[in-house]
């Protein structure tokens, strides 16, 4: 319904920048427009999952999972906006982890004493995402020890070593691709089962959505970029902030529904593996992606995380996703302590300066 | 008995200010008599607890446990002397987590090849020490982002900041004790059942006893703390390493006396409980109320600890807390390496410059 | 084989150095004549503890197990190349966690789908390592509050710290010695039972051999060190480099290749072991015991790791470790894991300026 209904703002948007109205307003409808045009993207994209057979099915899943953030995050790069997308990034990664994961299972708490779900999968995931956030954090240890210790100006070897890590990250993601469709499929296949369900669109149906949906979030994208900055100062909130609390809730709005769905049916094996999952691809394709992207269009985007708190937030992430998910078992505290790491979180970027 | 003995340096501590002596003598004694006026404290909260109905009472028990502490750290604070505050927090939860629970394990695995304990609940309170020190460590961040990144003076956002976060951890504490109490009172009440004991007292005993030691140890701490200079300058200590190694030793003689012996006698869950509970009481109630506290007398206390090597201490006990208490099982080695780690720690603390 | 004829290079180094040949041929000959030198170091212990009861055996083990190490550790520090030595110190335990551990997960997972060991001799072991790091890491810790927070030239009360948490190691050391060969052998004595081998040679020739090996590292390590400022600026390769990447290898090749086999036949318990006791090992006696050989010979060695990468790297390789080992079962993405981790590491110590 809701996915129908905010479709609306698309021209909306349209409107407001044709009429060269306050930049807030375009940031707002443009924002709006987003949530179900992501939406759409997911839905055609799984449509075309289950038209395939289950091996391209989990790889389209896999890679197209996070395609619209890709996109709002490449327009941003393009508009060279690199802090904003740094900030997505590490925001979108915080939103899975603590927002999303804690209101699942917070919420599933409340309804269930005490939830569980294979030990053995949500370990396999806690430790691929503990080394990948790792591999994330390293660029920026590097920079720290460049500037502290060697006193050099870190401008070239930096890109050097982004561009290196990000092809160390993708032959990463695509072991993990290979481990899960191929070598280890029933370990972590748990969402083949369940989750999958019939197409219900014809073949032109879902690849119309698809391109319709695509070319909706690029443009509705250009027009949130192009009215950041008059909105974040008339809203009276830093760049930062936007990039790291609201431009994710936008991106995943629909995954996030999807998460908190499952876990009050019970399926927290799902909740665990669309919020782990997500924030892996995000860490192993989505950035590696963008730093080549940014080499290529000649907008050099380092891997280099350089504000302490953006870094101790995913450092904080993984130890909290770990905590909470390497014992198979969850509460309803459990859910809300993620919340509160998370509120703590969005407090300090709040009150960071602009 | 020594209960009773120690209570003599009440008078000798009065004795020792009114006739002017050198401050070195009144710290000592003042040290020397809290031990009892904290022990005489808990004991009297037990008893009430014990008369209280068990929700009743384990709410008293969760709440003033730590009373001892937060009235000499409030005290303290009312001085002025906010990093000998934030010192003694953060040697409050290092001594326990570290000193008497490495002491414990030590002990009690001398005595037993191998202790267990409810892997389930140490699990959970594992996880919930985890995020409430990641919680802790986070305004130091944020404080840190603001001066290196954002290169600003940190002095009002920053408090704006840690009031905001106090009212989080205090929410979180909130959760927790509805979740021990009521939610899921049987997977971490093996206190009530164990623990419990008869009132022995009457009413009227146990209120008094508690009136009048909580004004003793408001007293002596107030002794304390206006001899801290004199000492340390006699005894060649700075204030920085009698706050985080010293005071917590006397707010807390009669839990670390508690979970020794409770090893010793082979109930591990509850040598585990007392040292994880107080240092979470420590972190979600006495820290919030110190800085609510120091806002409403006008002697602000941020969260924000800014000695990197209080901020690695607090890090480095929450890692070995886990690595120790996760599988549910414990030997005398693993009580040795977390008295090894206090011992470098109190090293560090002591070679630090005054 | 290899081990008899990489011997030839022993004459080789010599004959170049007698030359004056480039130090870059001097420095090559002499690594490649460490190799077997190391190898048969290791043989020879293990013959002598074969011969020995098995305590002494164990112990002969545990202490001599590094000892090609510490020889070229020790010659480095005489020449006062104190930053070579703790890099090389840093690379022996990225080695040993990341490349080697993830070697042998990794080759090992291609052959068996899945391999388990012990979870409670891992989960120990664990533990230990994660604390003894967490040893080696404080003083870097103090240094840095020294410098920032207190803003002291932290010269001198740096070595009475390092000097006192050497001794503070050694303590720990020897209570793990005692933990695996005396109270709980059974626990971690897998090793003893399948690792065990009769003797074969007889007492003279394995006491010969060692002697002879010994002799033969510490002249190789002579030439090495003594080559290594000219050979660095031949390849280009920073002394960083060559003592976090290479040398570790040189010292540890024989354990490597042990390590890698044990895998490729399903023992992944001596895998683990070998790894993780060899890091042990190196934080828990050959680093102290550098500190106070520095200390002896006038070339003060502080335990303080000041390159920021440094320190990431071997905090990366304990929460890595951690995440792998802990569940007690491998597969082959966790390796690869591993050792994309040591990738992006020596990425970025090959991009480190010199």
């Amino acid at each position: 319904m809701l996915n129908y209904a905010l479709l609306a703002f698309v021209p909306v948007a349209f409107a407001l920048e044709a009429l060269h109205a306050p930049g807030v307003w375009v940031f707002l409808a443009s924002a709006l427009a987003l949530l179900p045009l992501a939406s759409w993207m997911g839905r055609a994209t799984e449509e075309l999952a289950a038209r395939a057979g289950s091996t391209v099915g989990g790889l389209l899943n896999a890679t197209f999972g996070n395609a619209a953030e890709l996109i709002i995050a490449g327009i941003a790069l393009a508009a060279g906006k690199t802090e904003v997308v740094k900030a997505s990034i590490t925001g979108s990664i915080l939103s899975n982890l603590l927002l999303v994961l804690g209101l699942s299972i917070f919420l599933g708490g409340l309804r269930f004493s005490s939830q569980r779900f294979n030990v053995q999968a949500a370990n396999i995931m806690a430790s691929l995402l503990t080394l990948s956030l790792l591999a994330l954090l390293l660029p920026a240890l590097f920079d720290l020890a460049e500037r502290s210790y060697f006193r050099v100006d870190p401008r070239l070897p930096n890109l050097s070593f982004s561009h290196a890590a990000a092809i160390v990250l993708i032959l990463v993601y695509l072991a993990n691709i290979y481990f899960s469709l191929r070598t280890h499929r029933d370990l972590v296949g748990a969402k083949g089962e369940e989750h999958a369900e019939e197409a219900q669109w014809s073949l032109p149906v879902a690849v119309g959505v698809l391109a319709l949906a695509t070319v909706g979030v690029a443009v509705m994208a250009e027009l949130l970029v192009g009215s950041l900055e008059a909105a974040t100062a008339t809203l009276h909130l830093s760049e930062f902030f936007v990039g790291i609390i609201l431009i994710p809730l936008v991106g995943n709005a629909a995954e996030h529904f999807a998460a908190v769905s499952f876990a009050l049916k019970n399926k927290m094996d799902l909740s665990v593996q669309i919020t782990i999952g997500s924030s892996l691809q995000i860490a192993l394709l989505v950035v590696p992606l963008l730093v080549l992207l940014g080499w290529l269009i000649g907008k050099p985007l380092d891997l280099v995380l350089r504000n302490p708190l953006e870094l101790g937030a995913l450092f904080a992430s993984i130890i909290a996703t770990n905590a909470v998910v390497r014992d198979g078992e969850t509460n309803w505290l459990e859910g809300f302590l993620l919340l509160g790491v998370y509120a703590l979180l969005a407090l300090a970027f709040f009150f960071t300066p602009q």
